[in-house]
C-alpha cells in the first residue's frame, strides 16, 4: 500500500503515525514545499521518502493537508496525478469552495471530501500525535460523488483510526462550522489581543493569569497561515456568527450598564446548560 | 490549630484539604449557609465539624470563600467575632470594594486581603481538589494593613502551600483581574450563547464541536451565582474590557467585509505571540 502525504504537518503527520501503526506494510512517501518539514518527517519515520507528483502514479492513497487556498489549487493536479483506483482524500476545515473546484474534474470519483475534527494549536511534523483522531467525528461531504469502492476503502481507513463519521452536504458543513471552531479561533485570538494591547500600558497583568485565561486563549497560538484562507473561503458563514457574538456581548454590557444583574445572572444561567452539552462532545472518548 | 472556613465550596474545600495535609493537627470547621454542602463536607473528611460565628472566637484562622457580595457583608461581622490574635483572610476574586468595607474597622489589622488565582469550572464541596493551589499566584492586597504577626502566619500557610505571592494594591488588581479573569468569562459565556441560539434553529451543530470549542466555552460553566456579583462589583473595569474586546472583534469583522485577508493574517501573527506569554503563566508548575 503506497500513501502519499501532501503537506506533512500536524494534521499530515499524525495520519501518517497511524497509518503506520494500523498498516505496517504501508510505504509512507511526503510531499511538501518545505524541505525542513520533510526532513524532520523523515528522521521522526514520519514517511519513508520524499517524492512528487510524478510519483503519484503509483500511489493507492493520497492525502492532502495543506491550507485550504493552496487546496483549491493542488487538489485537481493531483487528481490528474493519480490513477484510476487511487483514493485522493483532504483534511480541509471547509468543504465548499473546495467541492465546487473539483465538481467537474474527470477524477472526481477519486475524491472523498473529509473533514477530521481533530487538531491542536501546534503545527508542523514535530507536532504530529498518534491517535490523535481516536474517538473523534469526520466529516465526509458528498459522499455519493465518490466511487462506491473508494468510499469502501476510505471508511475502513477511518474505522481503524477509531472516528465516527458523519455525513454532511458541504454548505451546511461551512455554515456549520463557522460556530463551533471558526468563531472560538476568532473569539479567542481578538481576547488575546485585547490583553496584550493593555499589557503594553500596564506591565504584569499576564502574571495575574490563570488556568481560565490560558483555556480561553489557548487556540490564539493556531497558525495564521492556516486560519487566514479558511476565513476567506468561509467569510459569509464567519461573518454571520460574528455579528451575533458581538451582539450578545453587546447585550451583556447593556446589561451592567443598566445595573440589569438579574438579567446578567439569567445569561450565565442559561447558557450554564453548555455543561450538558460538551459531556455530549466525543473529545478523547469513543 | 483551629481553623473555620467560612463557604466550604471548591476553594474553600482545596483549601481544606491542602490545610489538613500540611497541619496534620489542625481541626477544621465549616461554616455554610447550606446544609447540604455542610453534609458533604463531612462526609469527605474537608472539615472534622460544623460551627457557627459564635465558634469564631476560638479560631486560630478564619477563611472565607464566599461570593464577593455575600463577602462585603460577613467580613465585619466574622472581623468583630474573631479574637484579638485570630488571622481572617478570604478568597475573593474582588478587592476594592471588600477593602473598603473593612478600612475603618476596629480589627482592620486581623484580615489579610488575599486572591488566590486558582480554581476550575465546577463548584461544591465536592469538586474540591487537593494540590490546587501549588505553584499558582496568590495576590495579596494592601499587606501593610494586616498585623505583622498576623502576615508572616498567613505567608507561612501560603507558602506550605506552594503558592508564589504578588503584592498589589486593590485598584489595580481589580483593574488588572478584568482583563486575564473576568473578561475570558463573558467571553466564554456569550460564545456559549451564541452556538446555543443557533442550535435551537440548527441541529446537530454541537456534533461537530472538538477539543478547540470546548477549549473556549469551559468557563461558561462557571457559577452565575459566584460570577453576578463579581461582575457587580468590578463593573467599571469590567465595562471597558468588555467594551475594547468588542471592538478588536468589530475591527476584525470589518477586515473580513473588506477583503482584507493580509490585515487579517497580521492580526493573527500579532497575537501568537501569546504563545511565549502563556509558557510563563504559572498554571500547575512552580
Amino acid at each position: 500500500m503506497n500513501v502519499f502525504i501532501i503537506g506533512i504537518g500536524l494534521i499530515g503527520g499524525s495520519l501518517a503515525r497511524d497509518i503506520r501503526k494500523y498498516y505496517p506494510e504501508a510505504r509512507l512517501y511526503g510531499i511538501d514545499l518545505d524541505p525542513a518539514h520533510l526532513k524532520v518527517a523523515l528522521e521522526l519515520g514520519l514517511i519513508d521518502e520524499a517524492s512528487d507528483y510524478d510519483g503519484l502514479s503509483d500511489a493507492d492513497l493520497v492525502i492532502l493537508t495543506i491550507p485550504v487556498d493552496a487546496m483549491v489549487n493542488e487538489l485537481p493536479l493531483v487528481l490528474e496525478h493519480v490513477g484510476e483506483e487511487t483514493l485522493v482524500l483532504d483534511a480541509g476545515s471547509t468543504k465548499a469552495e473546495i467541492c465546487q473546484f473539483v465538481a467537474d474534474h474527470p477524477k472526481r470519483r477519486n475524491y472523498l471530501a473529509c473533514h477530521p475534527i481533530a487538531g491542536t494549536e501546534f503545527s508542523g511534523p514535530s507536532a504530529a500525535l498518534e491517535g490523535l483522531f481516536d474517538g473523534k467525528t469526520n466529516i465526509i461531504c458528498e459522499v455519493e460523488k465518490t466511487a462506491f469502492k473508494l468510499q469502501e476503502y476510505g471508511l475502513e481507513i477511518f474505522r481503524k483510526l477509531g472516528m465516527r463519521i458523519r455525513y454532511m452536504n458541504p454548505e451546511a458543513h461551512d455554515k456549520h462550522i463557522a460556530y463551533v471552531s471558526h468563531l472560538s479561533h476568532i473569539s479567542s485570538f481578538m481576547l488575546g489581543k485585547t490583553v496584550i494591547e493593555k499589557e503594553k500600558n500596564e506591565r504584569d497583568i499576564f502574571d495575574m493569569a490563570g488556568s481560565g485565561f490560558e483555556s480561553t486563549v489557548r487556540l490564539a497560538k493556531s497558525s495564521p497561515a492556516m486560519w487566514t484562507p479558511i476565513f476567506e473561503q468561509n467569510k459569509v458563514n464567519v461573518i454571520e456568527t460574528l455579528e451575533e457574538y458581538i451582539q450578545n456581548l453587546q447585550q451583556f454590557r447593556q446589561k451592567l450598564v443598566d445595573n440589569d444583574f438579574q438579567g446578567i445572572f439569567k445569561e450565565m444561567d442559561d447558557t450554564n446548560r453548555i455543561k450538558a452539552i460538551l459531556d455530549g462532545i466525543p473529545l478523547n472518548k469513543k
